[in-house]
C-alpha cells in the first residue's frame, strides 16, 4: 500500500487558530486568549449540531455565530468594526512555521486540504499564506453540506483527487478529526502538539488549574472513541519522514 | 393546538448532574467540580461525534469513556473501585428539588422522559428517584441508535406515545437539546438556570475569570443556532403555569 496523496486539515493543523488572539486581545484586553478558546469549542459544536439537525450553514456563518455566543457569555460587547476585525483575522491566520517547508518536501505526492471552512474562506486563507503554490487542491466540505467527522465530508477527497481512501494519508491535530478520518478509512497522522506529560504537569503546578490549560485539555488530547491514529507526530516537520509505504 | 404530552430531558433537566461532584471530590480532593464539567462536555461531544461517524455505542459506554478522558487529561489516576463509585453515582443522581411536585401537578397530560441515557441507566435512575410513579413512559434514544439532536431521536416520542410533534411540549435545560427539539417540530420550554446577568457578573467579578464559570458559559446559555424556544422558564416549578393551549 503506497501513500499517493497527503491531505491536511486546515484550522489548527496548517494554520494556527491561536494567532487570532492578538486581535481579540486588542479588542478586549485581558480576554484575548479565553475568547479564542471558547469560540473554538462553540464553533466545532455548531458544526456538529447543525449537521445532526440537518440545518447546514457554511463555516463563515458558524464562525460568526460562535463568536457572537462567546462575547455574549463573557458579557462583552463588540462594536461592528471590532467584530469585523476579529472575523477578518480568520482569513489571515498564521501558518505554523514548519508548514511550508514540510509541504515543499512532499511534492512527489498529491497534496490537498480538506477543511470545514467554506470555499470562500479557504481560498482567501490559502492565497494569503502562499500555500496555493504547493497544493494540488483545496477542498471545502461545503460541497457535501455536512461537516467533519461525517463520512460524506471525507468522501470528497476521492471524488476530487481520484485517490482511494486507503492510499491517502490524512493529517490533523484535531483529535475528533483524526478519529473521523480513521473511521472513514484513511491512514492518519495525528499531530500531538500538547503531550499528556505537558498537560498533567500544567494541571499539577497550580492549586487552581489554569482555565486555559483546561480548555486545551478538552480539545488537544486523543479522544476515547475506540480509534487510534496510525502515526503520532509532534510537528508538521516530522511528516516527510513518515514512511511512504505502509504494510 | 393543545399540549397532549409533556416530555422531559433527563440529565441536567430533571436530574442534577452536578450532584455527582460530591463523589468526584471525595475521590479527587480539589478536583470534584472541574471533573464534572469536563466530563459533561466530553460526554456530549462523544454522543455527537459517534452519531456523525455512524459508530453508535450506548450512553453508559460514552459516560465511562468520557470520564476516562477527563481523568487522563487532568493527570489523575483512579483505581477501579473509585472509578466504579463515580460511575455508580450516575444511576443515583439527585432530582432537582421541584421536579416531583411539578410533574405531579401535570398528571392530566401524558408525561415522559426522552433521554440520551441507555434503557438500563434510565430505568435505574427513574426507579431510584421514584419518578416511575408519575411517568407514562421512559424513552431511551438507544432504540434509534442516534443521539439528540438527531431528528430520529425525537421521532421516538410519537412512535411511543402516539402524540404528534406539534402537540408535544418538550422541556430541557440543555440549549442544544432545546434547539434540536424546536428544529424537529416540538413546542419547547427551555429552563434557563443561569441568566445572562449572572454569567456576565461572574465574568466581571474577578481579574481571572473563574474556570467553573467559563465551563458553565459553554453549556448553559442559549445557543446561536437560529432557533428560539417557545418558553423560557427559570425552574421546573414554573412549568404547570405554561399555557396548555398554544396559538
Amino acid at each position: 500500500m503506497t501513500i499517493r496523496a497527503v491531505v491536511f486539515d486546515a484550522y489548527g493543523t496548517l494554520y494556527d487558530i491561536q494567532s487570532v488572539a492578538a486581535t481579540t486581545e486588542q479588542a478586549f484586553p485581558g480576554y484575548g486568549d479565553i475568547i479564542t478558546q471558547i469560540w473554538r469549542i462553540k464553533q466545532l459544536e455548531y458544526t456538529w449540531l447543525r449537521t445532526m439537525m440537518h440545518r447546514y450553514e457554511d463555516f463563515s456563518v458558524i464562525t460568526r455565530d460562535s463568536l457572537a455566543y462567546t462575547l455574549r457569555c463573557l458579557g462583552l460587547h463588540a462594536d461592528p468594526a471590532a467584530f469585523s476585525r476579529i472575523m477578518d483575522k480568520y482569513l489571515h491566520l498564521d501558518l505554523y512555521p514548519d508548514a511550508l517547508a514540510a509541504l515543499s518536501q512532499m511534492q512527489d505526492r498529491r497534496l490537498a486540504i480538506l477543511s470545514n471552512g467554506s470555499t470562500g474562506m479557504l481560498h482567501a486563507l490559502v492565497n494569503n499564506s502562499g500555500l496555493d503554490k504547493v497544493l494540488d487542491a483545496t477542498i471545502s466540505i461545503d460541497r457535501a453540506r455536512m461537516f467533519k467527522p461525517s463520512p460524506q465530508a471525507y468522501g470528497l477527497v476521492e471524488q476530487t483527487l481520484g485517490v482511494r481512501p486507503a492510499d491517502v494519508l490524512f493529517v490533523s491535530s484535531n483529535p475528533f478529526d483524526a478519529c473521523g478520518a480513521k473511521a472513514f478509512g484513511f491512514r492518519v497522522a495525528w499531530i500531538e502538539r500538547v503531550t499528556p506529560e505537558d498537560m498533567a504537569l500544567a494541571c499539577r503546578t497550580s492549586d487552581v488549574v489554569p482555565p486555559l490549560t483546561l480548555f486545551k485539555a478538552i480539545r488537544m488530547q486523543m479522544d476515547e472513541l475506540g480509534l487510534e491514529p496510525d502515526h503520532r507526530i509532534a510537528a508538521l516537520s516530522e511528516l516527510p519522514h513518515v514512511p511512504l509505504r505502509l504494510g
